[in-house]
């Protein structure tokens, strides 16, 4: 169970961004006749990837299918785009695994919950836009998570995502070798999402740390579980060490989110929003329309960017 | 970042299998009002969970939402009941994180991919049954998997889920702390599988350890992903080591379902189909209709267990 970093594998990041090319790293990929993206039932032989998502600029992806449906709805009508919203059909209906809509320049995936399950997701995607020869997109998370020390509604764009242990780093089992990757992210983007916040109503925005953790129950420190062997005073004293290491949000994908798009040079944030501040309780208990608007804001946050990027907005 | 054992806190699993009923062991459980099944869009206080599911007696679980309804479509036909199969409906269908669907005394539930996702389900269904004062049920994990030496296509019940350093155990973080919790499932169940299979037509099965991922490519050795830094020599290496600990097959979740299951003295058994052998490539290009026949086989099977204890079927 040796364990490895990362750093003499893959080439430095800050050299690869300014190659706007999608850097797939991987050398068994140029031998394979065919490449088929199971979970997203696509393939090179059956589709023509270039063609579908050539010209897709920003990359969208959540955990609820649902929601990732709406996105596409939202953006469809933010970018004030032909024809009728109610008519974005999933790219991936051959398959319950993923749904995927893509709407202009904007593609709208989900991800399930969890590390593994975004892991899947993104292993295809990047394959997907790799194919499909996309060049200078930008990849968003668009979440919801637990807030610490934050009034619930309020949306965390990740400076750096963190561990259970509050360490900026993702560990990947590699043939049983324990690779360490890097969790940094944009700094650029993030910066540009703070601003776009502050020319929005109703989208309190920070930036802070967002813990990345395996488990909602006992893994967040959460006292309602099946399983919960710890005091809330236990818990209370957990949820302060991550707020002093700078932890502002607690969800289940960002570590292997932006350990996969650093290693692979793509810009990216993560855009969650907070149901509930974890120092009050642990049930989401919030009313289901407020939970909905809470749940629009990081939509509404990367929407603004978007039209800002495209020109639509000054 | 400390290491324990949880072998002091929970009470030993043989001494509670004679007790039937579910041990949840969260003792704040009891002081709290109502208790919110966030990811089921259920609530102790908005659902009467005893009338819904008192009677339940098998729990079966897999990964995709579309496969739990065809289960329990095929479980309706199979028991016979009254009413039209195609009428079963969504009991979560205020959510899109899990799909559940009741048949009799058949529960069938979606867990989406990986540890995470199948963990927050587990956590819900643990406390649902336990509101609902459920006794005497068994819990199954039906799904799908990549088999090690095995011919695609058979069915591996399995003896004991290892991670992915071959070790029977699953490692929960609680508060910053590992806890190493026991994976091995009920025997007893195992083999009356394994004795049903016999009895059935076209439903290759083996009893061998699962070796559960955090990872589809990487993790699992797989040379077609978007990051990729072994050769095939070291893949096949890694798959041989698998093989020759007793590894039959490889997928997401049996790890923490064991361990969770057996924690709260839950009879369990995981039932997946492999869907291609490893040592002969990483795609799933088996054509779709015998993907589809591959996936039924764990059906067919848990089906038969559950129609011989009804005494249905001699």
């Amino acid at each position: 169970m040796g364990t490895v970093s990362d750093h003499s594998e893959y080439s430095e990041p800050e050299v690869l961004f300014k190659n706007p090319q999608i850097h797939v790293k991987n050398p068994h990929l140029d031998t394979m006749e065919e490449d088929i993206l199971y979970h997203f039932n696509l393939g090179t032989k059956t589709h023509n990837l270039p063609e579908m998502f050539g010209d897709v600029k920003f990359v969208c992806v959540g955990g609820s299918a649902n929601r990732m449906k709406s996105f596409a709805q939202f953006i469809h009508q933010e970018l004030a785009l032909p024809g009728n919203m109610d008519n974005v059909t999933d790219i991936c209906e051959g398959t319950d695994r993923y749904s995927m809509y893509k709407v202009g320049p904007v593609l709208s995936i989900s991800h399930g919950m969890g590390v593994p399950s975004i892991s899947i997701m993104l292993h295809e995607l990047i394959k997907l836009l790799h194919h499909a020869r996309c060049i200078d997109f930008i990849l968003f998370r668009i979440g919801t998570s637990g807030g610490v020390g934050l009034e619930a509604g309020t949306v965390v764009v990740t400076d750096k995502a963190v561990d259970c242990f509050f360490r900026a780093q993702f560990e990947q089992v590699v043939l049983g070798k324990v690779v360490t990757r890097s969790t940094e992210l944009d700094v650029g983007v993030s910066k540009e999402l703070l601003q776009c916040s502050s020319e929005l109503d109703d989208v309190p925005t920070v930036i802070g740390n967002t813990m990345c953790t395996s488990d909602f129950y006992e893994g967040q420190g959460r006292l309602d579980g099946a399983l919960c062997s710890f005091s809330t005073e236990d818990k209370r004293e957990y949820l302060r060490k991550a707020y002093n290491t700078g932890v502002r949000n607690i969800e289940m994908e960002s570590t292997v989110f932006a350990a996969m798009c650093r290693a692979c040079a793509i810009k990216a944030a993560v855009v969650c929003v907070t149901l509930l501040n974890r120092f009050d309780g642990d049930q989401i208990s919030t009313p289901h329309d407020v939970l909905v608007e809470y749940q629009q804001r990081p939509q509404v946050l990367v929407a603004h960017f978007i039209k800002k990027r495209l020109g639509l907005v000054v």
